[in-house]
């Protein structure tokens, strides 16, 4: 694969893409043939902030490739993550390892590190900016159990303002035709107008719906997502609007018998506890299809085998980003990387944040 | 092996158990015979309270049987631990390993895990309720140093009412013929009255004895364990009891010249350092037989090596456990269920704790 | 190799350092011809402190070979940390794994682990005492950096009284011929007399000069540490120093072409970032030379294979250490071990703190 450093799942072409969501259906039917294929390879997971099961995916991944694991699970016990650049982590632990899974609580990390890692960065999740591999989890999925991605009615439910797994779906299934998504969310909560601009611009559409149970007769994938509680203006209002988009086996008996139920998890309430013992709910299928995905990306990405430490990259303007939960906000050697889009506005290259030249 | 999850000891037929010991004595013997006999296979070990002893027996375990680890040591480090139902987590895990040891301080948690995993479950400690592997640990040892697991004089020192091992070892040996227990404790820490129904009904025969002194002349082996200092009275009573039960070179003194001294680990200061010199000492060795115990314990379960969602369990009763130790005071969904114990008394199949219907 | 346990370099002999080295060189080279050099060995890192890179580096180099690891990375995570002995950890630990990396606030911890553990022990650092695999590190990097260990000038610039790091370093390099030590400080952090008295007797030399602009001609290796802020007598002379001990490409604009740049890690400021991207800077590729050394050592260690209880150690005087960060100021079961120092001064076994009989 071309593609090095995986910091959102659009750096894959469509066919870098195709070729892993492929390889993950073969590693899915045929595991022992790809028990040896890592074999003296080591993943490095250095997440800044505790996040389990993406963790732990990772690192099943790599291990049932036959390589092996290193890294840590929190910054409180780490050594690194206290008075030491994130350059300088990155340039070391690249040296000892040979691909780098990086999780961080602030947007733009894992560019910046693979702005000096010597070996193939994987994104992780970075703040609530990108998670690619929670993408690739949802796209494997859809690809084993609808057995195609395009011409899909897909329902997205919940918090569709600041999802971040839902924006991320819609940028990757609007790549291929005619898949049709229902968004169906609170007023307050609906899909910034940036994904519909990216919708209109491809070969599909979208419906706006307000109930959950309106839109269900239609769907062939229902997407669920978390609403938090504090998404919502007041108390009151949570609890008038809440029940509307929880999942319950009442709302179910509408849908398609073979409608499948995506969820990124982890769930809280918005799906009762009841529907997992539904066919259709394949949100814990969904986990392990992730598993599979990781384990394409991460033989896609170590095809290569060569470390490389990457050439210096100079700033394109001579000030920051302004978003404070960018990486730049605190790692200040970074350099100042922006791209135009029209008039005075730049967006940063690490968080996709705007600020005026 | 049959058996699909351990959660006690008692989860083992009698042949099972002597399966598991055999095989233990065969992998410490010949270790090179086991050294790939899992590779490809993935032990979860999740630990919501820290004991890196026990993680760490588990681990190095299934590394000499050539397989791989994953898991957490501490709930605080783990998002999983927060905000997601063990339901969720144990579903999740199952999808991604092969095995879960699991390790929490509420009682039942690991029979919890067991009702949703799709793989084996294996109980590392479940508050002050089980802890089948510490027992296994014994019994391998007791097979191996005595050479036989019948016909002992067993003596049990230390707080007797409250220690779990104690308990557990009392009800494995006295599945075997011609045991002799003596029971050394204060009179405020003597064994509850089931364990003695227990030795009643079996071919065995126990002897309190309050003084370690006194019962140290016959005993073939003496499990020392630890008696904390709240468990006393008062301090004054602790001052001049605790010494009766410390074991040192002078009470050795008495001791057959072929005792075999254990103890499950961490001690206090219940052992006195200058006893670790003694040959009678055998409580480091035990640990190391234990490793070679959970090394057969997770092959045997893992001989089947399917992965098998379990069918839906249903409540036996319409309502819950009142145990506030039990996993179901924090995990809601769970159903109540209960095995009747004679007139309105129920037993909650989690914790083993008793309410009325 | 015939030395056991590594809890300073000067364990080894001078033959034995020399073939660590040459081995390292050689793992660099034909890294494939050692993948599976330790199949079937585990090495518990057990880090009573937090230090990522070293332990990550540890855990490296041991995967690299093909074994595995165990370990834990803070003492909070660790039951084994609170309520148990360190002799009782190291016990059982011993007997699970084959090998130990410990790293410990206090000083001596390896050295106490040593004495009761079956399997070595590689000292990953004990406060502010030693931390040999550091200075294995240094030399494996000068070794193939420079092409030789002798006829070396070296500059050491920064804390050179409180560095670990370059006594240690100082004392190994004073092993070959004709090295020239420029010591380059603030006159409130030179070098103690002790170091000075170890060049004075070996076939080396020094200098002192207090300026790294001044010194910069005429090295070959410039080895750079950190200062502390709080080294300094006023946060004005911290102001009005600082600078004299910072590198940046000012000041390398003197120094020859070929002179090489080394640094522990991690820095702070005391080198400009804007190095990085010289030639000279050496010190990322350092850590890789320190997974190599660290490879070839725990090679070299694991060539007996046997395990192996110490025998008991007694005591050499009736009293202890007065050093409150001396290990045995905690672990009082420690015998009191001293070796006599010329008149009524001893120097303790652990921490090599000095006290009067």
């Amino acid at each position: 694969m071309k593609t090095r450093n995986v910091l959102d799942l659009t750096d894959l072409t469509h066919d870098e893409l195709m070729a892993v969501i492929r390889l993950a259906d073969d590693i899915r039917k045929k595991p022992a043939d790809y028990a040896e294929v890592c074999r003296g390879r080591i993943l490095a997971t250095l997440f800044y902030e505790p996040s389990t099961r993406t963790q732990m995916s990772f690192q099943t991944a790599m291990l049932r490739l036959g390589g092996t694991i290193i890294g840590f699970a929190n910054p409180q016990n780490s050594s690194v993550a206290k008075g030491e650049s994130l350059k300088d982590t990155i340039t070391v632990v690249g040296g000892y390892t040979d691909i780098i899974a990086i999780r961080h609580p602030l947007e733009g990390t894992a560019a910046a590190a693979a702005m000096y890692s010597p070996v193939p960065v994987v994104n992780a999740g970075d703040g609530g900016h990108l998670h690619p591999t929670q993408t690739l989890t949802d796209v494997v999925t859809l690809h084993n159990e609808m057995g195609r991605l395009d011409n899909l009615t897909i329902g997205l439910c919940g918090d569709l303002k600041n999802g971040r797994t839902v924006h991320s779906l819609i940028k990757t299934m609007s790549t291929f035709k005619g898949n049709r998504f229902i968004l169906i969310s609170t007023p307050e909560l609906t899909i910034p107008q940036y994904i519909k601009d990216i919708i209109n611009a491809s070969e599909c559409t979208y419906k706006e719906i307000p109930s959950l149970a309106d839109a269900m007769p239609q769907l062939d994938v229902l997407y669920m997502t978390r609403i938090q509680r504090e998404r919502f203006s007041s108390i009151e209002e949570y609890n008038r609007q809440h029940g509307v988009f929880i999942l319950d086996k009442e709302k179910l008996r509408t849908a398609k018998k073979n409608m499948k139920i995506l969820h990124p998890l982890p769930r809280v309430d918005e799906i009762d506890v009841e529907v997992d013992y539904d066919d259709r709910a394949k949100y814990f299928e969904q986990t392990v299809y992730g598993m599979y995905g990781r384990m394409a990306l991460i033989m896609k990405l170590l095809e290569k085998g060569d470390k490389k430490y990457p050439a210096r990259i100079m700033p394109s303007h001579p000030f920051g980003c302004k978003n404070p939960k960018c990486i730049t906000s605190t790692e200040k050697y970074l350099p100042g990387i922006f791209r135009e889009a029209g008039g005075d506005m730049l967006i940063c290259k690490y968080c996709d944040g705007r600020r005026l030249i």
